[in-house]
């Protein structure tokens, strides 16, 4: 090989890399640069070498590194409440003018008079009033418009960021760094799919085929001449706890190799994915940041995590202590 | 640019190309070599070249671009019954001495008795109790294994190919070619999901979560020790007729810009399909040729195309004649 030819090498290949990696330069250096140098950086790094090294007898192929994310408290804060849970009670106040009747019903009437706590108060029942009422009897299509319009103008009562700027910023490296080592990811979460998916893409890079979520069931039918799916007011699944391992199973189809969740909610998926032949990754993102974002576990009515924990420690899962293991919360703003 | 660092673009460009095409070296001449030189083949290259040309107005970003296909009658064949019933009633023979009441229990005792028709006679009720006597009350895992080793072994009773044989050389080659543009190419089929998963990534390119099917209810449980999914007898979803946009919306979340089928069943997904905005394509297989595979429509009991057919007429769908647009039907046999 002649140098201009081995010099044509280097710039061909270096090409092939950035195209590889959609466009972006390799960094040689840190992928996980918002992660402390401590153990769950070093295992998840172990991890992927290994899986990833051909030739090495854990060796996992492409097609079948599969990663599942929970959401909620996992790659964006769920906290004071679910940020869905939030939206519904916006959402209550914006359609409140249609409805003169929901003064004098709850949940509606306390939600109207800022008495979150006493709208909530009512359990699985107000809530599913709640749900019915602001998403279901619209259009797939209006509903999506419905959640984009929300997320581009409303803001988190304590921090004052748009929801999408509550994501994790070391979990955004964690994705990227995971899918450049050839795995898939998804997310598996108990909130809505339909809730999530106008935005995932654009927020994680994971496109609207690669969410599960818990959803109500839609109708198709011909309006005007016009084929639409129409959301009703009854439930199709919940995929949360033992809904998880089957919402996996029915979107998915095959085992994942990796799984990361935060709370009680995601210890069926966990357990589901570590259950499987050949090499598992478990995290648990354990929230113990007061400071830049919210310390809670046993005793919280969101991102409950207790017995995930105590299962964390028997099966040697990952567990993250977000204030020593993470260097930065959320991405840095642009405004 | 000197004459070596030329070649060396060359060469590392070639290289590229076959890289991104799955190592496989691409054919600058036909794609798709079993369809003959009639309209069907034309509208579909016009549509790929159409939806892929940057700058044109009618481009699609690649991560748009999805593609559904129905499965029985439009990627393998559905005579003289569904593939899938004829796992089931095998499954009764293989099942039979463990079940002794069955003799003198319809359906399964005509079944026994070799009486298929008379089996089926009893509808919808018939064959639900077929379906859970053969498909649920063990894992997920079971099933697959079950499903796995039918193949291996049942042969057709009419070609005596195996059933994995039976799918369609054209369809392959069109799977192959979307994909190479940068599709997304999914089943969208009545089938059960679970009864496709296990080949439809070996036999199609198509990895299990691009498969939406029909599908019953699974549970999550703990035994010995071992989380698993059991299957019920319980039905979760009907992915046919208005099922089908339903389905797509709960797996993809997005609209197809290409849809496959071949029967009324597939009406409603290439109404959604072709009532988004921006360039669209429907295709119906149409089943013409007694002689190389079946001649059915109207009267068929399985495929039924009726109306399906006389939209396509109203929305100029491509309909390919089978007899005349496909220059072979199955593979060439390796046995």
């Amino acid at each position: 090989m002649n140098v201009s030819l081995r010099g044509a090498y280097w710039i061909f290949f270096a090409l092939v890399v950035v195209y590889l990696n959609d466009g972006k330069v390799v960094r040689a250096a840190d992928p996980l640069p918002s992660w402390n140098n401590t153990s769950p950086k070093q295992s998840i790094v172990d991890f992927v070498d290994n899986v990833t090294k051909e030739g090495s007898p854990d060796f996992v192929p492409p097609a079948e590194r599969i990663a599942t994310f929970d959401n909620d408290g996992c790659l964006w804060a769920e906290q004071p409440m679910y940020f869905q849970a939030i939206f519904a009670l916006d959402r209550v106040k914006v359609l409140a003018p249609k409805h003169p009747e929901w003064k004098t019903q709850e949940p509606f009437a306390s939600v109207l008079k800022g008495d979150v706590k006493s709208a909530l108060s009512g359990g699985e029942k107000a809530l599913l009033k709640m749900i019915t009422a602001t998403h279901a009897r619209m259009t797939t299509e209006e509903f999506h418009e419905i959640v984009t319009d929300w997320l581009a103008t409303a803001r988190h009562p304590k921090t004052g960021r748009r929801y999408t700027e509550m994501v994790y910023q070391p979990m955004l490296e964690l994705l990227a760094y995971l899918r450049a080592n050839g795995f898939k990811t998804f997310i598996v979460s108990g909130g809505g799919i339909e809730f999530m998916r106008p935005w995932t893409e654009q927020v994680y890079g994971i496109p609207p085929e690669q969410v599960v979520g818990s959803s109500i069931k839609t109708h198709f039918e011909i309006r005007d001449g016009k084929p639409v799916l129409v959301r009703l007011t009854e439930l199709n699944f919940i995929d949360d706890k033992a809904g998880k391992p089957v919402g996996i199973n029915q979107h998915i189809g095959r085992r994942p190799i990796a799984a990361f969740g935060n709370s009680d909610g995601d210890l069926q998926m966990l357990q589901w994915t570590a259950a499987g032949e050949g090499p598992r990754f478990c995290l648990l993102v354990h929230h113990t940041d007061a400071q830049r974002e919210w310390a809670y576990d046993r005793n919280s009515h969101v991102g409950h995590l207790d017995k995930a924990l105590v299962e964390a420690q028997r099966q040697s899962w990952t567990v993250v202590d977000m204030k020593n293991d993470w260097k930065q919360v959320y991405p840095s703003r642009n405004d």
